[in-house]
């Protein structure tokens, strides 16, 4: 008889942002396949007889194939185990999770998808932003900066949503999104938020607005660029200048802090 | 001393579905806010002794002005209480949680939010559908159609972008949202899947394509609409006819199975 997998959303980091369901069934699990991403905390959740194996990208090293993974989940599964796909936050946005249950559908395997906190929510939380707000965004558009690599992205037709931008995976090119946000007729002035390693203990939050996101330090991935007029309203003084305001989280380290002070220039801190 | 304000995104309806940190939070509470939409299995993890109330909208009665549950929130958190503020799915997705925060952030009160499964990844979850897939769709605009009361949504921008679209509160609108995606240049054969009462024990999922939408039985609010070419990949017999194919969950009850098979004439089957 058949096992089951669960392709589980592990959310952005802190284990606290695990759901119920997916704790319970990592301490049920015989097996977990986990990204890179899923962090330490969470894998120490994972009852102590499953076999645990990391099947993503580590320092520059070539990770598994999708076909592999597949291959693996399928395998594990036929032989009657509760495997476990885990995946940094949920598995249903850039997780590719839809090559999987296809591999997994054509095998006859059974398998459910349990839902994770993705980057965006748990970026906006962090942040005191509401993604959505009356008379400002009645849209968010979750978009994808790796996804540059194959092709440039349609950012005119993104801008003329109105949507408040969640761009995940934005690396280092701060310049090129500025730039091509303002080309798409998006105003310089809108205000916008980096959120690096979300609901870490490394968590940190960078705020400034579009024009002057191109100087801004680069801080270390996994990050999240939140772009749009929601940025500016929460949980921060009305007494800040309209533009080219720009604001620093607690968290942020006095070293960073002092880098940003001291330069305008762009300045990775980190190694890809 | 002042207390704090806790912004909690409740999830979906599953209690598996709540986070730790947010299952934590509610038995610490000395006060609970609630919204309608959470369901009375989250309410009663809530520790007894705290003080709980409704502030939603119930039965065609009006609920609470926001202005009046923020009011509420500041009173009882310079109580110095511990005050939860509980949502449906995320506080960041179209959960007025920014008009709160302004509120508290005025009136010094200390306040943190933690995120909460949205009804777009519950709904993709449980429809085995990935709502991001490779050389299908690389962004997820979420929408709420429920602004379309004040005025029209840019529905032609939102379907420039390429985006599998989520959209909120689609109410029974089926006929109006499908004629304006097709308007605004969508393939009539694009298919998509209203999920209603996600993660709750009445789950229902209705898949079609979006020329058939308009004559599709009416689900019981509340209700999420995917639309997009990934709603096709996943999960799905490769069998299954690319246009106009129809297919309905296992969970879906005999009655309502009759009626869709006995009629192709849009049928509200709940009062709204």
């Amino acid at each position: 008889m058949n096992g089951k997998v669960f392709l589980i959303g592990a959310g952005p980091g802190d284990p606290g942002l695990l759901t119920v369901k997916a704790l319970k069934r990592l301490q049920a699990a015989d097996v977990v396949l986990h990204d890179d991403l899923v962090g330490r905390e969470i894998l120490s959740l994972v009852n102590k007889s499953a076999h645990v194996r990391s099947v993503g990208k580590r320092c520059g090293q070539k990770g598994r194939t999708q076909k592999e993974i597949n291959a693996l989940l399928v395998a594990f599964a036929s032989f009657g185990l509760n495997v476990v796909r885990l995946k940094g936050g949920d598995p249903s946005i850039f997780g590719r999770s839809g090559e999987e249950m296809s591999a997994l559908h054509t095998a006859g395997i059974d398998f459910e998808i349990i839902p994770g906190i993705t980057s965006a929510l748990a970026s906006a939380a962090a942040a005191n932003v509401s993604l959505t707000r009356r008379g400002t965004a009645s849209a968010v558009l979750l978009v994808s900066n790796h996804l540059a690599k194959s092709g440039p992205l349609p950012w005119r037709a993104y801008v003329s949503t109105g949507a408040t931008l969640a761009v995940y995976m934005p690396g280092f090119d701060y310049d090129v999104i500025a730039e091509q946000l303002i080309d798409a007729g998006m105003s310089r002035d809108v205000p916008c938020a980096v959120i690096s390693r979300v609901s870490t203990a490394d968590q940190q939050i960078l705020r400034t607005t579009l024009d002057r996101l191109p100087k801004a330090v680069r801080l270390p991935a996994p990050t999240l660029l939140v772009v749009g007029e929601v940025v500016r309203s929460e949980g921060l003084s009305a007494a800040l200048p309209p533009v080219g305001w720009s604001q620093i989280d607690e968290k942020l380290s006095p070293e960073i802090l002092a880098t940003l002070e001291s330069s305008t220039e762009a300045q990775p801190l980190w190694g890809d």
